[in-house]
């Protein structure tokens, strides 16, 4: 199995009912301040609040009635574990969450609102995997991975259709990367839909893989990531990476202080909340690190989920 | 000079190249919680951040040539102030602002930023006002009081006109009153359009005053409002008070709390940032102060300035 446009295209029909067509946002400020045009695709708007919803719902309504009635397993400990959650809800089929003990609380009540069944771990990835692998033994549920999963790549490419759709004549699309699903499906639908398109994706120096590995040219994992967009602490995955050589332009990395100003002036110019992870691509606007003058840039804002008790600027402000 | 519908319509009219035609957003979570169907008017999205500058553009752009070139003044600490500057500048002409010595930096920002003239004062009401008749004296400016002037209760009452195109079938009008010009104009064209329709105001129970004197049937000004609410602390005007009385079916107070809770559930539910005065009328249906049962609600934010360095609950969270 592979990703193709027309995998894309299927999944948006078959998830079509279950998420948000979301808005596509714009700013004359921004616009001003940026000496290009920005078209903001807002999956901070979207179902769970974020665009994990996309592929989670592909992959669980992907699956055969007998595959199905076995439920779905998968290790995270943030969006993509509520998104998945949810989906199997509408499916009426079990979700099993591995979960490390420490995720936050907020998290952890976001997938038992949507009827996850949650398996608390050790937080580290072996931990991670051997629970989860155990679950799937003992079920027989299907594994949906976050982001190596096609199912899941196919589903997260669905928002750059939309926004292609609402915005035709774009130049450039920045997206966010941590494991790659979302920059995956976005490159090979927009790529196959206009092949002038430039694809660029953004990333936290703290947690700079993906671009390491794309100048490299092979894929180098992320030891230690130290960042505050807790979205894209992962590395990129094997399936991504060979995807994003072939079709993604480039991988810019941004500073901390850099990701925080970003999100700051989305809130306080657009009034809209996104997540650190997020703020990283129009980040990558402010730090000059990508080339908009007059030109027309499509945004994607990733998500929108924020601990409101522990704002970057709330506890720098208190030191 | 009197308020009606037809005044309403030429305002919009007017101030329709100057204006952003804000969203009305839905949440399926929120309905769910409130068992009726809500629909928000987003002036959290409006220019300068909040619906004041419907009636401050419809105000300045309804001057006769000779009368705009003396400019215009006002005394504001809040959003009419950059509201009647951003106005001003649209049409060339000076903007004279008093605003109290003691005001926020953003603010003043705000005002500057749109070229507004700014004069310090005390910050009493008398100083205030003794301040700004001076420069009106001394300039011939045009003095635009941010709610008792009829050409600003006419603009603001273009919001709900949009909202009633856009969601036709209303069963109630929800908004929050300090000084009463956005809760004048709402009442005055949705009871026109629409007869049947409840409008209801909703105040913070520490600037209880609209309330207080809506229940004893004269106006009873409110001494030392103390409330979270900043842009509701004013006491309702004199001819508001006339309207309010012919037009709204009931005002309601909110409690402090209420207000957070309800802000911050906004923010968490809907990504969308709206400040505490906006929270108000969400409040109180959080706090079962309006019959929303199977109804169908429009309830208007309006505005989305928020100091972020001093969010409620970042403050009781510090305690």
């Amino acid at each position: 199995m592979s990703l193709d446009l027309a995998a894309i295209r299927t999944a948006h029909d078959r998830i079509r009912p279950h998420i948000h067509c979301t808005p596509v946002l714009t700013s004359a400020r921004l616009d001003a301040a940026a000496g290009g045009a920005l078209f903001f695709k807002c999956e901070n708007f979207q179902k769970v609040g974020a665009f994990k919803a996309r592929g989670a719902t592909n992959a669980v309504f992907s699956l055969t009635a007998a595959e199905a009635a076995r439920g779905v397993a998968t290790h995270s400990s943030g969006n993509h574990a509520a998104a998945l959650a949810r989906a199997a809800r509408l499916r009426g089929i079990p979700a099993y969450i591995v979960m490390p003990a420490n995720s936050s609380k907020t998290k952890i009540r976001a997938v038992e609102g949507y009827g996850g069944r949650i398996t608390f771990c050790e937080p580290t990835a072996a931990a991670r995997e051997e629970t989860c692998a155990r679950i799937v033994a003992d079920t027989g549920a299907a594994m949906i991975h976050p982001f190596t999963d096609f199912r899941v790549m196919a589903g997260q490419g669905t928002a750059v259709i939309e926004l292609l759709e609402d915005v035709p004549s774009l130049d450039t699309i920045l997206c966010p990367v941590g494991g790659g699903g979302l920059l995956c499906g976005t490159a090979v639908a927009a790529k196959t839909l206009q092949p002038g398109i430039r694809v660029i994706a953004a990333e936290p120096t703290g947690a700079g893989d993906a671009a390491e590995s794309f100048h490299a040219g092979h894929r180098i994992p992320v030891d230690h990531p130290h960042t505050i967009a807790d979205g894209l602490r992962t590395s990129i995955g094997e399936p991504n990476f060979e995807l994003i050589r072939r079709h993604v332009d480039d991988v810019v990395t941004v500073s901390e202080e850099g990701i925080v100003a970003a999100m700051r002036t989305i809130w306080e110019t657009m009034k809209i909340i996104i997540e650190p992870s997020a703020a990283v691509p129009y980040a990558a606007i402010m730090e000059s690190k990508v080339d908009v003058r007059d030109r027309r840039i499509g945004v994607i804002f990733s998500g929108g989920n924020v601990d409101l008790d522990a704002l970057p600027w709330g506890l720098s402000g208190s030191a």
